[in-house]
């Protein structure tokens, strides 16, 4: 029997998931829960129902995890929470500042409710962060390192858009080769914000905007661009479509470190991303994770847990003995 | 307390095992089992006995977890089982083809014993195998690569020093660049064993040994070198020891898969590592497990476990809070 999925938020990340599922043969879609009217949104998945979020109690008893695919600012604080009473949830919160507090109320809601609720599932936090986390306990003595990119900053965008005189916008996140050089060399070298990333801004200008002010007023937001050595380039609307529609991205993850009597020896471990479609990706890991859920919930666990506490055999469609027969 | 650490086995890998344990605050050695008379072995650490190999029942309440440095095609199959009796156990058993006989057996014997057993902990096995399940899970359709170097096999230096008019010799596997590029950029080639890697050789000859005809029993040497491009170097006992005296080693674990409705995103998963002592950083990995072995006994678990059964936060000192709020 398959595992049965819900969705709730049919943006790109909805999307991503709903791709996901169907590459996962052990699994299928059952249900998107929408804000909007059901009628408006259309699904790629024929079997699937597209329902309004208000009546997702209804489906408690035919869903087995629920993915929740909303955003990190307003959405996931209630909602995970919230989900959690019904449902074997994952979310992909991603405001690392605010995860112990997120954790904590997603927690009480599970484990009162019997659910198991994965958190911050994704690539950063997730993938990013497990690979820290090995690699720390693996060299306790050494240095960390994350580039992100080449990719698309949706934040950063935004800040573009918001500015007057801008009609439509994207930014690159790049991050800069030489500093990367630097700590696969082992030079363990500290790097400010500006040595390590560069912005790069396609911008398109509403009629009669004024480009210089424009490029001023980018290159000197504060906590967007401010810090970083930033370009801007000025493009045409059809432009900006043709070349830039896409939603990339990736980094690096690095430690550096020492092992020996006399700390003599240097190791280098390296994780790394290139990523076609930041949200399918991230939708990658959450189906995998959801898995994990289903699984974790048929041992009759609950509570709230994040990448940290899954044993990787938990997402994989194969046994223990496959696993160890073909990847260990 | 200190996780109370023992090594049976005192060659490169536990001298390593002995130095990690110094780079880990919450565990201390205790004691060093040996083959050889103790007199003769001198270990590192002031504050560990050594003691032989056969007295080791007397230690089983006064060792917490016991790795085991022994070789894996003789010593291990029978050693992970005996020890397994005694004590919770480590094993770096990376002979991939037997891992499931040797589970088995390992398995029957620690659950016998009430005894945790993890097995086959290392780099490959152990890091490359987890990169592989993770990323397998995260990309159901895709590719894999495993990718070793540029590093010294000890097989290969041994089958050069086996020829007759070699008096010493050092062999590198080094990755094919070209090919990793390939990889990198979503090519997905089909490469040949002469595709993937070199291989390179420094031989310091036997007085009055015939050089012809050593390079060309390398280079034509089935299994070993027949199907490489291989180059040999003959050089002076001096230049050896001065320039290959290290056992550097490393690689890259890919995966290269596409998501979306018509598959029609590619991602790329890289995992790479680069390692000034392999035998150092093998330890590093297996006592990082050996704490994760130490915390699954104390929640009464039993049974043999591979890196595909821990919860990665087994492995870290810090405490889960501490982990979400720091490397989440």
């Amino acid at each position: 029997m398959s595992i049965r999925i819900g969705i709730a938020g049919y943006g790109n990340l909805g999307r991503g998931v709903e791709c996901a599922v169907r590459q996962n043969p052990d699994m299928e879609l059952v249900a998107v829960f929408t804000r909007r009217d059901p009628k408006d949104v259309k699904v790629l998945t024929e079997t699937a129902q597209v329902v309004r979020a208000g009546e997702a109690e209804q489906w408690k008893d035919r869903i087995d995890v629920l993915i929740l695919c909303g955003g990190s600012a307003t959405d996931l604080p209630k909602q995970t929470p919230e989900y959690a009473k019904l449902f074997h949830v994952v979310d992909s919160f991603d405001t690392h500042a605010k995860i112990p507090e997120h954790y904590a109320a997603v927690d009480a809601a599970a484990k009162a409710a019997g659910k198991v609720a994965l958190i911050s599932v994704g690539w950063d936090p997730g993938m990013f962060s497990l690979n820290r986390m090995y690699a720390n306990a693996i060299l306790p003595e050494g240095k960390d390192y994350t580039f992100w990119g080449k990719g698309v900053s949706q934040g950063h965008s935004d800040a573009i858009r918001r500015i007057e005189g801008v009609r439509d916008g994207k930014q690159y996140t790049i991050p800069v080769d030489s500093a990367l050089e630097a700590v696969r060399n082992g030079e363990d070298p500290e790097l400010t914000t500006r040595q390590k990333h560069t912005r790069e801004c396609f911008v398109v200008l509403e009629e009669g905007a004024d480009a210089a002010k424009v490029e001023q007023e980018i290159k000197t937001m504060p906590n967007y661009f401010a810090d970083y050595d930033t370009t801007v380039h000025f493009i045409s609307e059809e432009e900006l479509k043709r070349d830039h529609s896409g939603i990339p991205h990736g980094g690096f993850v690095l430690r550096s470190g020492v092992t020996g009597w006399e700390k003599e020896h240097r190791h280098l471990i390296e994780y790394r991303l290139k990523l076609d479609s930041n949200p399918e990706f991230t939708s990658s890991v959450i189906v995998a994770y959801a898995r994990a859920a289903y699984r974790l919930a048929a041992e009759g666990q609950s509570g709230c847990r994040t990448v940290f506490d899954i044993a990787p055999a938990y997402l994989s469609p194969k046994s223990g003995e496959e696993l160890r027969a073909s990847m260990l």
